[in-house]
């Protein structure tokens, strides 16, 4: 996860619809790769020429149309103007610090969202803007770098009479949706394994450091938050939608994927309750570890000062002090003040300080 | 209940649809148990071939499959399929992970809610999820594990003239989930009663155990949170449902059963209120400790550090010392310590701090 | 107040419509009185036989039957028969640990409630929960023990003239919420008053005591709050209700009735608030009193320390001390001391420790 | 402000609509001054027989009957009956703790406030309630004791072709509203200066007497809030309601009033926000202090405790003690004593103790 | 950023419609510059007459009043009545203490928002009112003083063919909008910026001034809040509004915008919980430090007392104590000492403080 709290603000003053990438990903390749599929046929074409995304498909087939490195605006703008996209989408496209959301336009929605995926080596949690064009027939898939979270679709659409072939494009983004929305259960699963560690960690001995990933997770979690709450709507919104784009029999999975999101929210506010509970567990561990060091401290002082005192008394010049010249006093002292040491002990024992 | 935060995730990338369990139940027998009655007739039945439990029952008779152990991924597509159930409902019957819902169809109903019970010997609350279908004249019920809550239901079926039997499968479903409802009730108290007990031990000396408890009572608290609120909108959805398959009599029940819902969620609450409250209790109790701690060596130090002082003075090697030679100097002495030492005494009364 | 957070809970299983007494009030004497009146005429009855609670009144006349012991369920019982009760509404009425709520039948209006009365000896807030049947000309009020906050209204009844003698059934209905909602103020004041005295307490020296008695209060507002807030809906349900039970100019009385709940609530609300400010006030007041504690103790030592330290220099035994063979080398020592400890205090003084 | 909690009780239990005063203002004369007017002409009477303010009047003039010492019951139940007001409404004005509301009635509407006005000696929020009734043509305020915020008003119908001569008695209303409104923002201004003074004291050097400063101010915000809230919803209602007693060009005037009405509920919760932050600031200065405190205990004790252990050693009356025959070991080890003291103190600098 | 809580309030009972200027801004020169531009022509002029700026421009020109220096009342009061607008909308325009907010009336649009910008050199968030009014192919923008965000549209203004030219007065508006809301980006960037640095000093060692700021930062927040919610209302007002001044292709552009306060929000919100958990952060630094002083000081006694008191004991001046006649008694006496020191700083070591 960018743990950037700041983004770059260049583009702050352009005119509306002017084509920039924003984002802190660098340039790469373009990578585009085509699949076409019904129940009976099937097709995979990496793209060479930019034309072979253009809609000019056969008839009955859906066409998927998966595009890395949207940093290249050019090629965005050339393919979104193929497919008719407005310009303000293409804006939206290319911003990868926008808000989830869905906008239905005439002959296509524009879906936007954030895929969340979790770096095991670095302990991040990556996030990465992907939007999705479904219109008739096809769906475009654009993302800023390679690697996603959907080759189980690809398999699914390489395989003969699985469910996604007999589907159409709706089927194939909600499909696409669903496999996003499953992921976040992923991340949440390390973070809740995060947590859970973190846990025994913090009731056995606080430092700074629990405190410290503490806060990283509770950053996290605000952050999977935003991705994720916005996702109930624009599957909702899906759902309800009345238009000739998705299917009556799409709109029963769409329904589970719906019910798919409330339970990613619900977990989260889980773990955010956990964790804001995890921080008083915290404070409470720092106030028990002061009081424990300075039980220390006391038991010493109590222990060592009143020994202290009765040897300065025995060390004091006066000429008559008569205990002094007894034949056993140092001993009767050493005596006295090993008596008193017990008693001090014995005394921290029923305070149950010892 | 499972005080695990994560789950496992293998499914994540599975098809929608796939038909395979969810859960960290062990996989045990399937064993079903089938209860046709009306007014007149009652009859229970163990399943020994599955095609028992398939719908070719008389007219008239109302028919409770009761099924443990959706582990047998086959069985409940079998038996699924011959009630004409769809394949979402299937895959979330099988997955223990969700979340309580009700989803309407064309020729049933499909509920999903969480069983809780108490066990005593663990002091853990027991969480297991339940699915229920309403049918024309016939309820499925789908769990984990054998053990449940419906031993009443059972007797009230074999009693002759009980309310049950004089009613339809709509009156089954709403005593199923009445006593699935009363049991929220049975694991509040138990939790009340830990709380109660907590908050004596608490405000008596605050430990590290107490808070510990405390934690494990506000985390089940959040997982009984989980299962009882959709509950809520689960029965009003029931009772304000239009539908054939719910009589007019039966609604009555209904509201009641709503009534009971919201009495267990104001329960929680308030619960959730007195959890927090604890919180504080422990944290000043943690303070006033470390006062007290600090009051013992407060005390200690300021007796003993004047008549330490005293005592080094006239431990002094000057040569002209005028006390020294006096006779009864080291007395005086002596005395002078102990009246100082009174006063500090004294000066602590005032204080309220012996 | 039943301080107890949890309830027996026997019941559950039960079927529902099962006729059994859940509270903790022991089991009395039922006592049934019987006001009839109109504008003209006025009779009270104590019931002797059960048939002269029956419904069997004269046209023109309202008949209000009080009825103190519901714990004697066949007597209820017997008269929700007569009356045509449900019984469901009877299951209800028998179960003192309900939330307040209002139903609508054909022929009657079931409304439950709290009464809340201050117990001046014990100190607290005495809790028992009423049920109103609003019929025909007649009003049925139930509850758990003699005694109640009902009396003005009786008073009312008697005198000739009253307004309450010129309304119906509703009017008493309502005259019966009003003086239980009058008697929420009452209660809300001893607690206010509770507040007021420990926020002075809690601001000049705050002790454990004072905690026991904020949590308490807390709670007692948590209680107080589960009975106040539904009476709001209740109240707006009644005043909103086309039916033909409540007349027209009763509503306006009944909105009078709705202003005082918000009222409450609101009184409510500024108390919660403000015992919530007390517990800041509370540990700001421990914190500050740890502070004080130590700056004793860091006065006492860094008086004391350095003095001691120069006895401790000259005790020292090395042969050759000049300083120890002046002649008033003793006195000169303790003239630094002492110089020594002014200077100290006066430190303290500037830094406002003194 | 009353900063008093709890308020008189005696009138529970009495009948809906019986007339007494319910406050805590002492009773005084009462005052009824009543201004007439219309675009041409005006005058203002001090009234001497209550027959004055009766509604009389001629056609086309505006009548303001302005009265202070409603104490005095008998009257305003005169005043009330010649304008036909209802007895539930009597009941209202005479109660002075109220919450706000607002009601229309057949020929009147009835709107009930808090004027707020600030105290300068004292320092003190003054509450006090006022009502209005608003029929044709006339406006009757009443109020506990006289003073309060409507001066301006009167300036300008005095002064000829002021905008309120030319409006109806809705205008006037809403003039008096309006000016209640404004004060709002005097008192929480004043409020926000104290925050503010208060802020930079807490700041610098927090102590007790901040605490309970800012714990009146949270006190006061409370009290300014209940005032407050409901004063959008009455401003709102009037603003929406389509009677007859509000002109259309009144209702652009409201609109302006609700947009202040916003404004001063939103200064106040920005107020709310800022006070809880100062806590948060006043309870880390207290962390701070506590750590100040022990900062100096620590540079004490472990400058002295070393010193104090040499000095100790030379003091041993061991016979073969080799440095106490050194000819400058006494001025050796008041050296080695020396960069002791230095070393702690290098040491406390690089930990920025010092 | 205004931090001054308190404003000045002369203004409290002035009628309704009163021009006075209200704000804390100097009054300076007022400077009026007017773009009028359409697809083809475009032209800049100063306003050196006040009629310039009167709506007098011929059809199909869009003109953009742009009006700095609202303190001079009679030049807004002039051009305010030229373009027929309300009294009550000229004392919003001259009242820079608003809430942003929208009013439609018949024959044009009033909308007031907040220019907030960043000071790099003061470090602070500058707060200015714009007042816009959108008519029949014009716009009036109008502020306090010179100096504002509008630059880059006045550079598309100039360049023919850019996409404002194109449009209408509303498109005017939006763009005006648009990049206050850009803006608002900015301003949370740098305050973004902040909270990041101060989260490192502060994870590293928590100070009194990390404190200040971040008091300070969580301010600036509350303000930007107030200015940022209200415009989320006002732009989907704009955008459902039906009336003929917006074109149905400004609306997606309004679409847009929305998307923006929207994610605004988002990231203001999340900031708020950011800073809200870095006070957790800082107060739980201050318990550390604390704990650590005293282990400081726990160390320093737990060695030096017990040496401290052996000292003492061989200085006590009995006749008869055998170690002190031993010939290597010191030695073996200081290599206990040493052995003593050792061991406390093994178990320290064990404790893991040091």
């Amino acid at each position: 996860m960018s743990q950037k709290l700041h983004h770059n603000t260049q583009w702050v003053g352009t005119p509306p619809g002017t084509l920039i990438y924003i984002g802190d990903k660098p340039v790469g390749n373009v990578r585009i790769s085509i699949h076409t599929y019904n129940q009976d046929r099937f097709q995979v074409t990496e793209v060479t020429h930019l034309e072979q995304c253009f809609p000019n498909h056969e008839k009955g087939l859906v066409k998927w149309v998966d595009m890395d490195g949207i940093q290249k605006v050019e090629v965005v703008k050339e393919v979104g103007n193929a497919y008719g996209l407005h310009n303000l989408v293409l804006e939206d496209i290319l911003n990868s610090q926008l808000r989830p959301k869905i906008e239905f336009f005439d002959n296509y929605v524009f879906v936007l969202c954030k895929m969340l995926s979790y770096d095991d080596k670095k302990g991040e949690v990556l996030i990465e803007q992907v939007s999705f064009v479904l219109g008739d027939h096809y769906v475009l898939s654009l993302q800023e770098v390679p690697g996603d979270v959907f080759d189980p679709i690809r398999e699914r659409i390489k395989s003969n009479g699985s469910r996604i072939r007999r589907g159409g494009a709706d089927f194939l983004l909600y499909s696409l949706l669903d496999v996003i929305i499953d992921n976040y259960f992923l991340v949440l699963e390390k973070i809740g394994e995060k947590l859970e560690g973190l846990e025994e960690e913090i009731s056995q001995s606080p430092s700074r450091q629990n405190l410290a990933i503490l806060y990283q997770l509770k950053r996290e979690l605000i952050f999977v938050r935003k991705a994720v709450w916005p996702m109930r709507e624009i599957i909702n919104t899906l759902y309800q939608d009345e238009g000739p784009l998705i299917e009556q029999e799409t709109r029963k999975y769409l329904r589970d994927a719906y019910d798919h999101t409330i339970q990613v929210i619900d977990t989260l506010e889980s773990y955010r309750d956990i964790a804001a509970g995890l921080l008083d567990v915290y404070l409470s561990g720092l106030s028990n570890k002061t009081n424990d060091t300075m039980k220390v401290l006391t038991i010493i002082s109590t222990i060592f000062m009143p020994l202290t005192f009765i040897a300065g008394v025995y060390g004091m010049n006066f000429d008559n002090m008569p205990e002094l010249h007894l034949r056993y006093g140092y001993f009767w002292t050493l005596g006295v003040m090993f008596v008193c040491c017990l008693c001090m002990i014995a005394w921290f024992r029923k305070k149950n300080w010892l």
